[in-house]
């Protein structure tokens, strides 16, 4: 196998799972390398509360095979960042794969990567990609020619597993899957709005507009700002 | 809500989605505190090649509401370890939870923690469970009294999902299975000894072998050194 390298954008309110579950499967591509790329190599808080370390900077990593950008509460802070963006941008030029998780394809589209590719979100944020001229498509993930994106969260493990049957055959893939038993059997079955039904997609709203009320007027203003309109 | 704390063990060498996985759906109980805990402050580098930083230390947290162990290479040399093992015994001698992940439950065992307890382990390490008196049962995820173990890696996800339901209801699980979209559609379905065939079971068991050739004999000696037989 030849060697790949993998660099995934990890930064201040990220949704650790969005990196954290491709990075464990991608990890175990053969022969790969794992880099976590921010702007300086001190301890970067997630969402859920612990820190995860960079392995590199902006300044040391210039290119990669596959970029990754997971999602989370950060990703309007990354687009108003020209540090970031211009890396994203600058990496995604010439990745062999330019991929994310979650509402880490909003990153992609805010870069100027996903004009007039198919992509796909977190459900909730699905529709905020025809702000950045990506066309919307609903499924857990979606290839169109380099770019590879996944749904929310735990779409990432799923985006992880068709990347690498892509890259290094199924027979691997089915491999890495019975090594990280990936059998899902998920006890409730409640992870699409259609599944949850009205009342807890209802609930789940009231709980958002909580957390982070201006979370799509903050969107909008990110990709105005940024010359998309 | 009443607020729940929840320590997971961090060492050197853990797979880093056994612990992360969970994280991320635990974090979400609601007026919950996660703490990834280990001897120091300093990065702590998982298998994936990147590090994760411990929130507090053995010194500083003495009690959980949920204790969670997650596994991975680590495993025998925590059992080893007399700082770890007297940390997970005394938090796990009051825990309303004492849960693992993986081959974590192997150090619960070696704790005497799962002395005639139902448990479960990754499916490769599932008959060991029995070297240290717990009685192996396969399922995804296996509750006994207080003890609460999942199986392999990604098993954790729904061994958290399992437990959020049974502390919060499955109205507030539903909710955050729908905030973390997890409505897993694996492309492949290798997930299980049976699912994947022998072939990909023995191509399995040659890079076992290759990476961590005494394996095996490290946990058996292991579970003598610390008396049981």
């Amino acid at each position: 196998m030849s060697p790949i390298s993998i660099a995934f954008l990890l930064f201040p309110g990220v949704t650790q799972l969005d990196l954290t579950g491709p990075a464990q499967v991608l990890s175990r591509l053969g022969e790969a390398k794992v880099d976590l790329v921010w702007k300086s190599r001190d301890p970067v808080m997630t969402d859920a509360g612990f820190a995860i370390m960079p392995t590199t900077t902006f300044d040391e990593i210039k290119e990669a095979d596959i970029l990754c950008i997971p999602g989370g509460v950060g990703v309007t802070s990354v687009m108003m960042d020209e540090d970031a963006m211009a890396w994203v941008r600058g990496v995604g030029s010439t990745a062999r794969w330019v991929t994310s998780v979650c509402t880490g394809s909003l990153i992609l589209g805010a870069a100027g990567l996903l004009k007039g590719y198919k992509a796909t979100s977190h459900w909730a944020w699905h529709d905020n990609l025809s702000l950045f001229g990506a066309e919307p498509v609903k499924a857990r993930t979606v290839f169109d020619r380099n770019r590879v994106t996944g749904g929310g969260v735990t779409a990432g493990i799923d985006f992880a597993f068709a990347l690498m049957a892509k890259i290094r055959g199924e027979e691997h893939a089915k491999m890495i899957q019975l090594a990280l038993e990936y059998d899902p059997a998920p006890p409730l079955d409640s992870g699409s709005p259609e599944k949850a039904g009205e009342a807890i997609v209802a609930a789940y709203a009231e709980r958002m507009a909580a957390l982070a009320p201006n979370r799509g007027a903050e969107m909008q203003d990110a990709a105005a700002q940024l010359g998309f309109s």
